[in-house]
């Protein structure tokens, strides 16, 4: 019998975001593999087996994959919301380059709902026009990069979604981040935070780039920046579909 | 008994990307309203009621399910992919906006799978780094808004995804956008040409930039262009998590 790996994204947490075809081939997995709070996501059943691993070695949970199913394993590699959106499956990918013994190994990728569309829907519409999305780690980036990309995207008035805006290793970055986008786009321009989205304790907040700080944001956080025709109607945000 | 609109999206086309929670609002709809083959998706039954209407009406549709649900009835909007990219979500908040006489409906954003993320997990994970998504059409922006996107997206070594490259009334602009990217980004790029993506007909293509041509796209076509990290490994295309 030979293996495969599929990499599927769970979606950003409310169980009823995830696909059918997600919930399948989970059902059909032999071995799950993933960050430790997203393998908790997946029933127990016999016949499978779970591995949660630490969330810093992704190239050797990728390789631990392709090991498994070059052996003849079903193996489900799990992100939260998209796998193709800074998460597993590039790790899959770059693991495969660097190992060509694994050339061959079935690899299919099974998208999600990746959090900022889940934290766009739950605010109204603010990446209702032409957008970017952006992470904010310079982990595997220098710090450089990111600020010439907030400039670059500010002055295509995109509006902008940033990932993993701040952690506790690097709790100074967003404030950085948030006087170049003053400095870009004003301060009048919609900001909006959005915790935990679609989980139970979601919580939301729009301010204005002039009212923003940086400790409205950590790890669970999603943010939003509009574009320079992002409003508010009623309770929503959105940014409507032309521009001038 | 008072209405609500809920705007969903039911992902590019395959079913088993339509997330459960879409599913089950439209189980409690009264009244579904959309572009003809979204409303074509939606199996008939007693006491709904299916409006499908032509694309280019988006805020007479918008108008049309705010006038049902104000008068009680349980309104599904339906959009293909994400209802907030490039799709219904935003023409609704434009018409509340515009019409203050619907303040108080109760309007539920439900996030799907985007047509970008779909082509990318076809592809591999070539958006697995900072990317941008951009509407080509020039319906309600002038072309020289895309042409300065289009410059400052290859300056900040974003990837790239394309909706609407392409149309019978705007044959042409598509090669000129090929031409600002190949003197933005050189001829090596690789572009990739999602066709019907996740239906049963898809097609893929991926070439270099000096290769692509502009009838390599059309309507039915999503575009994602790579960073300048983007590779092949094996059939997939891929970029890697890192950036110089």
């Amino acid at each position: 019998m030979s293996g495969w790996i599929a990499i599927v994204g769970l979606g950003p947490g409310r169980e009823t975001l995830v696909t059918p075809e997600v919930r399948d081939v989970i059902s059909q997995a032999t071995d799950v593999i993933g960050y430790i709070p997203y393998v908790n996501r997946i029933s127990p059943r016999d016949g499978l087996t779970l591995h949660a691993t630490d969330n810093r070695v992704e190239i050797d949970r990728a390789t631990h994959a392709l090991t498994l199913a070059q052996n003849g394993a079903r193996v489900v590699v799990v992100s939260s919301g998209d796998p193709g959106v800074f998460a597993m499956a590039s790790a899959v990918f770059e693991a495969l380059e660097a190992q060509p013994r694994f050339e061959g190994v079935e690899i299919t990728v099974m998208p999600g709902i990746t959090a900022m569309l889940a934290a766009s829907a739950a605010a109204g519409a603010p990446l209702g026009h032409d957008f970017c999305a952006i992470n904010l780690s310079d982990n595997l980036k220098p710090w450089s990069v990111i600020e010439h990309r907030l400039r670059m995207a500010s002055r295509a008035d995109f509006a902008m979604a940033f990932y993993n805006p701040r952690s506790k290793s690097r709790p100074h970055q967003f404030g950085e981040a948030l006087a170049i986008l003053r400095e870009e786009c004003g301060t009048d321009r919609l900001i909006t935070f959005a915790r935990n989205v679609s989980h139970a304790d979601q919580r939301l907040n729009t301010v204005s780039l002039g009212e923003a700080t940086e400790d409205m944001a950590d790890m669970r956080t999603v943010v939003i920046v509009g574009n320079s025709a992002t409003r508010r109607v009623g309770p929503y945000i959105y940014t409507p579909r032309s521009a001038l």
